[in-house]
């Protein structure tokens, strides 16, 4: 691909209420920046797309600032060093950092972390070797402390998180169970990632589903999606079962908020534990979760898979196609080689 | 009060669909139970009443089997010794037990605790003393994680567990805000109980007093009640708040299930916990919060309010009071001295 004359920006053109729209994005052509003293250029390889990102763009105060109107669109960027004045970084390096969506971004280096290419694709920096593949471990071993024999339960399975966090479980001896949207995601969890057991949530009831796949109850629930399929789980809890919430994906895009049955009533008899999660609660122990997660991929013990749209120009369609449902995997946006 | 010459027994006539009512009981009149070998008879002096009895007359398999229709109804009892071929236990010895709304009972002894009348009035071993006392502080403690400087806010903070819960939290140093159903007892727990703010849910939103009186959030939630103060709280939890649900007493005669808002978004955000306990689950450490309840009690560092029905015939009658909010403090039955 030609180096681009000029950064192209995905702005924030308006914010949605409910789904959100291709007109609630607007691309937008600037110089490319020069980098001052202490900065570095960086140009975009991959551009991350995640559901995350549908909190940053409502008006709401939370642990990340929302996007302002008119402001370029946040996210993760897998990216080539050009030019630096930031010690530790010279051009050719492969970084990874939250960078927004645009061709060209100038940073002084905090919060980039090198990529080596020599582990993986470097695009896996944005899944199972970045954020995902991060939240999917602490999340299995740390929120749900999963225990061998354990039945865990996993809501958007075929995820970026979900994925990985089914075959971190797996690997620590449980029996793992899966929740997706397709029959072809549902054939990928357990043809291919090694779940026990896996059901479309579109096309099955979750409670008749989980009924039928956890007779002995739910000893752990990894939870990317919350709604349906979480009040389906709620009635299947085990004694001190624990519950990692980490996504609410049903939920992000309702005009109205759904409301739906009072839930805490089942954690007293059965003594269990709910508990919210960010992955940057975790940041002090990054190192550990990327060095495993790096081995377990290199001994092919964890597989991923990427949904790749490509140009930068498409960068809103991957959003809305992820949160549809449509990625099996990462959803990643390949902008340039 | 005279012996009575038969053994007054409250069975349980129907299940209640909805609020129980008078007619869902039976009192019958049996012969007066002789021990066996390797039994004891009791006569009961206090019986309780406490909202987790309403879980029992459902025919569920919960924690605790349910009292069958015609099966005499659970409580707990604090008794005398009248004979007795258990070792340790002798005619005069008042003890506490399951030993269910009757006059007399026969046990094996298991489960039977003694209680020392020079340490209280013995009825308070079915309140602060006993099963509420030792779930207000494995609650706090163990639960809620208190710490100093914490706000910590309690639902239904005037009941049996509530009341204790928040002077335990005070002495632990933290800012106690309770909610309560009448003005009497929002004035009881800041004038007499030391809470630093208490408001009235049935005259004052939820939400605004929360605003009002949590400015800055919610570390810690002892959660009695469930339903719209709870929705209300899990909008001001601060980062990292714990949430101990120990009752849902708001939930428990509804006829069909009430919806609420889906909460557990707020949990991602604030990285906050849900759990869900039982007094049981602490059961090896019982020794430890009955020694430490007892010395604040006789300290005068924890206060205590009991409300006294007369007469087993009333048993019934101090139950449905205690379920609609009557009681300030522990609801206890005085049926002998």
């Amino acid at each position: 691909m030609a180096r681009p004359a000029l950064n192209r920006q995905w702005l924030l053109a308006s914010r949605p209420a409910g789904w959100p729209t291709l007109d609630n994005f607007r691309l937008e052509e600037t110089p490319i920046p020069e980098p001052g003293p202490g900065q570095m250029r960086v140009r975009a390889l991959w551009l991350s797309v995640d559901p995350y990102l549908r909190g940053l763009m409502r008006d709401v105060k939370s642990y990340l600032p929302p996007v302002p109107v008119g402001g370029v669109m946040e996210g993760s960027m897998v990216a080539r060093v050009e030019s630096s004045h930031v010690p530790g970084f010279k051009p050719g390096d492969i970084v990874e950092s939250l960078l927004g969506w645009q061709d060209f971004a100038v940073t002084n280096g905090r919060g980039v972390r090198i990529v080596d290419p020599a582990l993986a694709p470097v695009s896996t920096a944005l899944g199972v070797l970045g954020m995902p593949g991060l939240t999917a471990y602490f999340g299995v071993v740390d929120i749900c402390q999963a225990r061998p024999g354990d039945t865990l339960f996993i809501s958007g399975a075929a995820g970026a998180v979900g994925s990985v966090a089914g075959q971190i479980a797996k690997l620590m001896g449980c029996r793992v169970v899966g929740s997706a949207g397709s029959d072809d995601k549902v054939a990928w969890l357990t043809e291919t990632l090694g779940f026990d057991a896996a059901f479309n949530y579109k096309t099955e009831d979750p409670a008749k589903a989980l009924t039928r796949l956890c007779p002995e109850g739910i000893n752990a629930y990894f939870d990317n999606v919350g709604g349906t399929v979480s009040d389906a789980v709620f009635n299947r809890l085990a004694e001190e079962a624990r519950v990692a919430v980490c996504g609410q994906i049903s939920q992000y895009n309702l005009e109205r908020p759904e409301p739906g049955p009072r839930l805490f009533w089942h954690l007293i008899a059965k003594r269990a534990r709910v508990e919210g999660f960010l992955v940057t609660q975790f940041a002090s122990r990054y190192r550990e979760g990327l060095e495993r997660l790096a081995r377990w991929v290199r001994q092919g013990r964890i597989q991923y898979r990427e949904t790749v749209v490509e140009g930068l120009e498409n960068t809103p369609k991957a959003f809305l196609d992820m949160m549809r449902g449509e990625n099996t995997g990462k959803q990643v946006v390949h902008v340039a080689d």
